[in-house]
Order: structure tokens, then sequence, then C-alpha cells
């Protein structure tokens, strides 16, 4: 995911977006592998794009800069970065005046500034947004599939639900992916460390991580996550079941206790 | 600044510490240029710095993974990605062991896991962490002078405070950095679109951005931010006054009001 606007740089914006993004990758057996954020800036946009595609991944979807004033430049930004130029599209433009339309916003006239969010590099076509009036874009770039949204968070939303999660879950096929969350007291991170460098060695594809909880009543809690992706039908359930029970039997001795756990999501 | 750790991709966890270092940055008249946000993967951490480093930003600030258990990884990926050998450093290693005896946590034993929290790349040095066991880690590289915090948001924040943000003062010097935030309303971005522009062939180095707030009682309202820095002294409040009034001017008459002024900080 590359975020552009610089109210994510200034602190003026939390990026809620990354989150809602990445959980719902995340409950469906993907991940995103990075999280990016840019200034509105034309140079910056389109280094990072470039920056982005070098990892080959199957998906880039950026967020933000898509409306109709001049701090909008994601476009732009995208067509410099892939030294392709920008054209209207009509599709756009229909989706655009059908907007302006049915909402009844300010007549229909084409002014300049709407039409610029009409504007997209070569080769890219619109995605309808069933919510504002910017639509999404999406374009092919060396095996990668970019999608381009509004960085509104109801607008991002209804257009990645519609058009790009149908197909990353046609691409990527169905995978099972489990989680436990287990909250641990009594115990500190570096004595349990060792237990999991231990569960590493035997589940080398797991992915266990700790997130230190403070001491409370002092004693010392920490939250321990653990995840296992896998193609075969039910054996994430299996190795995730098999970790938990191995953690409780590693640290129960120690005097520290499992005081929740909780499945399912992240 | 570059965020290492799974649960800021999955959705488990919103980045606040980017939020409050943007934030942060900004009212001093700095701007942080690129949040990236990777996984707990020594190859992703590697390639992000190394990516990273390539803009020649004056700091870097790496934030996440410098615990002791496994899934700690960022100093072994700074190590990879700079190709320089790790080593035990004697300062980390007394501070670790002051911060068990100072709290008395579990006695005074210098575990492998303990031990880790002092192994950093060669040429780097510790830095004093007031809040926890982690010492955070400062070394300089081609131009850039790279931080290494830990993730507890605050232990990265007395960090920051005591021994980042001294030094990146120092170095900027006095900047002066005015800001307003203004509400509109009965404007649609795209009437507002050609008096931004305006603004800006008026005032190049001003950021002017709008953010839409949707439509409230058949209103459309818009937040717009308006931001200069400047080295001249009281130039950027000058420049500031000079937009806000500007812009009044340009929307009033079109029916359009301020309802609100917020000046400050972002």
């Amino acid at each position: 995911m590359l975020a552009v606007g610089r109210e994510l740089l200034i602190g003026r914006t939390l990026n809620t977006n990354a989150r809602w993004m990445g959980k719902r990758l995340a409950l469906r057996g993907s991940q995103l592998a990075e999280i990016t954020t840019v200034d509105d800036d034309l140079g910056e946009i389109a280094s990072a794009l470039r920056g982005c595609l070098e990892r080959r991944p199957d998906y880039l979807v950026i967020v933000g800069g898509l409306g109709p004033t001049p701090d909008d430049m994601t476009l732009k930004g995208v067509s410099r970065g892939i030294g392709k130029g920008l054209r209207l599209s009509e599709s756009a433009l229909a989706m655009i005046r059908e907007h302006y339309v049915k909402r009844n916003l300010g007549g229909m006239e084409m002014t300049p500034a709407r039409k610029k969010m009409a504007v997209m590099p070569v080769g890219a076509s619109a995605v309808k947004n069933p919510l504002g009036t910017a639509p999404g874009v999406r374009l092919e770039l060396r095996g990668t599939t970019v999608f381009c949204l509004p960085g509104v968070p109801s607008e991002m939303k209804s257009i990645f639900r519609e058009s790009v999660e149908p197909e990353i879950r046609r691409r990527l096929g169905k995978l099972d992916r489990e989680y436990v969350s287990m909250r641990l007291e009594g115990i500190y991170e570096s004595a349990l460390a060792p237990v999991i460098r231990n569960e590493l060695r035997k589940h080398p594809s797991a992915y266990i991580k700790s997130h230190p909880r403070g001491i409370k009543e002092g004693k010392s809690r920490i939250e321990l996550d653990v995840a296992v992706v896998s193609e075969v039908r039910g054996k994430a359930r299996k190795s995730v079941d098999q970790i938990v029970r191995e953690i409780r039997e590693a640290i129960e001795p120690e005097g520290a206790t499992v005081i929740a756990l909780r499945e399912g999501q992240p």
C-alpha cells in the first residue's frame, strides 16, 4: 500500500486506511508486504511508485490524491513514475457526470476541476466509486496490478470491497489462516525468548510475536500472537493448537499463566 | 521513519508512533519525508533501510524490533543492510544491567536473550532508554544519522525527546512555521480548486490542502489546511494571514463561509 498525503506525515491524520486494509487482507490469508506514505509531491509519488514496483508485488494499492484540487496529484505522479502520458478517460468522465447528476450537486457543468478527476495514465481504466465523485483507477504494470483509490475512508473501503478484493481473492485462491493471541502473566520477554525460539525451530513457517504489556500488580504481562497460513485444509489449525499447547507446557511450570486466549482475527 | 513490525501490516496496531513523531517534527518546522512499514523479516528490513538511505535524509528513525525475542530483528537487519558485522556493546550491556538492577526485575543474570539487546552493528553507539530495557541505537551512515528506537510508544517517545530531538533541533536551526486550518461551508472541492490554484501561483512555497468533510444540512463542508515555513522571522505569519484573507475574498461572494479558523498546529 502506498498512501499519499502530507496530512499523514505531519501527524494530522492517523493512517486508519492502512489498518483497515491490512486487517481485511490478513483475515483472508493474504498480507500487506509494506505500507509507504509520501508527500503530495510529484517526484515523491513517482519515485515511491518505482520503489514499490521493484518489489514485484501482485498488487499495489495507492490511496489518496484523486480529488479535484491541485494538491491531488497521484495520477500525475503515477504517470511520471511509469513514463506514460495522461489522457482523458471517457468512461471516467461519464461516471463523474453521473455522480453529479444523481446527487444534483451544483449542476452538471464539467468544470476543469471536475474533468481533472477523469485524466489518468494511458492504459488505465476507471473503477466505479459507489460513494464519491473521483473514480478509482486500475492499471497493469509489469506483472503488478495497480489500483488507485481515494483517501476518504468510506470511498476507499467501498471501492476496495467491490472491485479490489474480489480480484485478489480470485488470484490468491483459498488459504487457511489461523490466528491466536495469548495473554500471558508472570513472565518477562527475556524469559519467553528461548521458548519462542524453540517453537520457531519446530514450526519454521509460523509467525510468533510478543508484545510487552507492562507490569500490573507486580506481574509482567505479555501479549503473544501466533499465526499460521497453509494451503492444506486443517493444517494451520493443527499447528496453531500445537504451538499454543507447547508454549503453555514450557511456561506454566515456571509460574507463568495464560490469562486469556483470543482466536480468529488479528 | 521506518517502522518494523508485522502487527502494523495485519491491522492489529495503528501506527500512532508515526503520527506522534510527524506532529512533533512538524511543530518544530521540520517534516517526516516518508513513513515506511515493513515486516519482521531480515531481508525486508535490510532492503527497506537501503531504500531509505538512497533518499539521503538528514535523519532516519527506525522504530520497533529491539527487544529480546527472536521476532525482534531490527539490528540484525540493519547490519545486513549496511554490510557491517554485529558486536556486543559494553555500554549497552551496562545500561541493560542497570535497568534490571534498578527495577529488581528477575535478578541480574545476563541471559542470552538479555545480552541480545546489546548486540549492535559495528560503529553504532547505545542511547539511554529512560523507561525500558532495550537501549536505543545511533549510527552515522553516509551523511544520514540513523536512530533505532523501541516500538513501545512510551519508550520511543522518551528516547526521541531526550536524545533525538535535541540533535535535530541543533542541526535544523530555527525555522518559523505557521499553520491555519479553515473550516469552510457551502462550497464543493471542485469549486475551491481554482481558488487554491491561484493562491499557489501567488505563494509557490505555501502548502494548501483541502479535505472534504461531507455534507451537513445540505451544505458541503471542507477543511482547508494552510502552512508556510520560512527562515525569515515573521514572514510565515504574514504569508499565512494573506492567503487566508485572499481565500475569504474569493469564496465569500460565492455564498461560502468560513465557519471556523484554527491556528497553531496540525
